[in-house]
């Protein structure tokens, strides 16, 4: 079966990478949130989440950059905390036909909210 | 802060329900797989799934429809089983300015794969 | 296959009890941490995060209470949030043979964490 | 605030050494089950479950080994499946005062469940 001519003919190459990168930046909130986490453990999560995350479709890289400060903020007794949304900076990159985009999430202070948009889109 | 001007001029609104349904989509995924469930709890757990992500910006309706002969499949000696991707029916239904999208997932057996791809795409 | 009988018994009736309440507040609280809420699903969620956890072995009953006045302290720019585990208040009730337990988590503002521990527990 | 004295002076430090280890097991399978995986990210995500779930109280360590076999059949058009909790081979090991357990997760042939219960418990 060709699945793109099948299901994705209906939409542009720019359209796709926007949609390809827009359902990993969903999945990676909503899987990795609440995770266990304190310093010492924040670089394999964040690995784990990039190499995963990088398997879905058109995904070409993934950047996690778990903000330390608001990790720091919200440490507890038992010196760890959950991984929550406020603490994403997140980059993924996605690449359909000649186009690419990056699609980021980031904490913005004055919404209180984690916010998705798309941070570049170029078309070569 | 006028977030739309700010985070999404550089798309169109066409792009903009794609990406708003997309990240919804993949946010419904990765939230709920691994619930707890069989046939006395997949109303309540279909209306709290429905219910939670059309919550999130430009979601105008979400249905979902567990497949039931898939839970019947997979249903284990405890008499209840794990939700899992392939399980999920689902639409969610975007509208932003005069475009509505709707986004789909549905197990595709030639896959092997849950797809997630752009069902419709209206501008009025 | 015996399963209480191969698996269960090198523990007692309550340590059962305990094991298997354990097992379901773990779950309970990385399964639906992350999820979209505000006050208008509030009820729903709660109603599947207790007919789900109800599912699982051993488990009589279950009460969830999302703290609400968490929840508003969350409230962003969109009217809505994520699901906290600062924000669960929550009973498990288990039963294995004479044995009751009840698990409980409950946020203790003096910790900053939300505290899992065996509320109480009843031979008869 | 003496936590021990307050919340746990109920049970028995075998009993806790059951209850912190059935917590983190109920833990690790709803925060995890549902991430993309294949055979190239299999070790990352392995190393980040052991790594966050070793954070939580009285664990020791923690030894993840997603069964390769259960993650090839499953494996989709996309080179990649979601993590089943069918996959998890899991021991957790923790320590209260003179007690040490490991609490399990493996798949049952027999009962189609991955079935959670303690391997061994040792007063020394």
């Amino acid at each position: 079966m060709d699945v793109d001519k099948k299901y994705f003919s209906n939409i542009t190459s720019r359209e796709r990478a926007i949609f390809e990168g827009a359902i990993s930046m969903g999945a990676l909130f909503h899987q990795f949130v609440g995770t266990p986490i304190n310093k010492t453990t924040k670089k394999s999560l964040e690995t784990s989440m990039e190499e995963s995350l990088k398997l879905q479709p058109a995904i070409e890289d993934v950047k996690v950059d778990i903000q330390f400060e608001k990790l720091e903020e919200s440490m507890t007794e038992f010196e760890y905390t959950s991984l929550t949304g406020d603490m994403l900076d997140v980059k993924i990159f996605t690449k359909v036909d000649n186009v690419r985009a990056i699609i980021r999430i980031e904490f913005i202070e004055e919404l209180n909210y984690p916010l998705m948009y798309v941070e570049d889109i170029i078309e070569s």
